[in-house]
């Protein structure tokens, strides 16, 4: 598993963000319309005939694979790509992860590109976003690298679309072993649980 | 919770599909090259001025809320907003489930926009899948809705990202719940286990 340092610094990464999240940010908005338009079928292949000519523009200079994950010379992560927090993903929302001491939380919204039953959030999408924090939690900032090794959910009742939090903390440390738990809550209250066992691989242990 | 049954019958549904699932899948490809493109500055502001106007077109006649989960006259299912097997939600890969006796499985590809590890599936997306083909064995193919009790995930291995294959089943019905069970692999077999106890919501029940 290859993590790549970037020849880039903290000043060179923020002049790229501040060109592609915007950019991302407009497709995620084109996401929300695909799915929620009337439009009829001649605009729609306007539009179509549109996109696929910017994806050519684009295409015309891209990497060869998946963005991976990527650390600035300073070892800033640039999880960019990610499908929870990354800023150049139009299908994460993104969450942006907050942190104290065990602790990390994140406020968000959930539209309609994240729907399971009607009006409410897909419950694969609930544990999408439980992995994503229970795991960031684990490796303490990005500091420890660490796998989901389980992870048990327990939906009390729906979540519904809209303005959410996320929230998880660490429980303990047994050796390779970190045991996560967290919640995703509306304004009444929690409406999913997890926990977690995540795992520091052998090539990471010292 | 409001399932809409859509005025439409087989024929006008088909209809429909055809003029939004090509347009979705360009909106697909456009997402995969966001997080993948090195164009510079110049191209990206182009590129967004073009999809902001797209979007406008695309939303001067929309939905007001999300998609929902809609059934034709026929009551065939029509879950096109859904992130895992919506034809127009550009974030699904999209599935195609296909259906046994008491089993249902996908074959599919995921790329740039799933990654978590470098190179690897999200565990979080792999948890989005497997939740979604549980459920969608322990609906008895959407005759019984049931809702996520809760689900527990044992990760093998790092699940490559390219071609894969989710496999679920139902182990018991008990009254109310049905006992499902599932996993992904890729060519080598198995990497992430699933199981689930899925519940039939008391509005559902006869």
């Amino acid at each position: 598993m290859q993590f790549t340092y970037e020849p880039v610094d903290a000043a060179e990464a923020a002049a790229q963000r501040a060109v592609y999240e915007p950019f991302t940010q407009a497709v995620r908005e084109l996401l929300d319309a695909t799915i929620r338009t009337r439009a009829g079928a001649e605009d729609i292949a306007a539009a179509q005939a549109a996109i696929e000519a910017i994806t050519a523009t684009l295409r015309a200079d891209q990497m060869d694979g998946p963005f991976g994950v990527r650390f600035t010379s300073e070892g800033e992560g640039m999880s960019w790509g990610n499908p929870v927090i990354g800023v150049r993903n139009p299908m994460a929302p993104p969450l942006t992860v907050e942190h104290g001491d065990d602790r990390c939380w994140a406020e968000f919204e959930l539209g309609a590109a994240y729907e399971g039953p009607p009006d409410h959030v897909h419950g694969g999408i609930s544990a999408l976003i439980l992995d994503h924090l229970l795991g960031e939690v684990a490796s303490g900032r990005g500091d420890r690298p660490v796998f989901t090794g389980t992870i048990s959910l327990r939906y009390l009742r729906g979540t519904p679309l809209g303005r959410l939090r996320c929230e998880a903390w660490t429980e303990r440390i047994d050796g390779v072993k970190t045991y996560a738990r967290g919640f995703i809550s509306d304004a009444e209250g929690p409406t999913v649980e997890a926990e977690g066992v995540f795992i520091q691989p052998a090539w990471a242990r010292q």
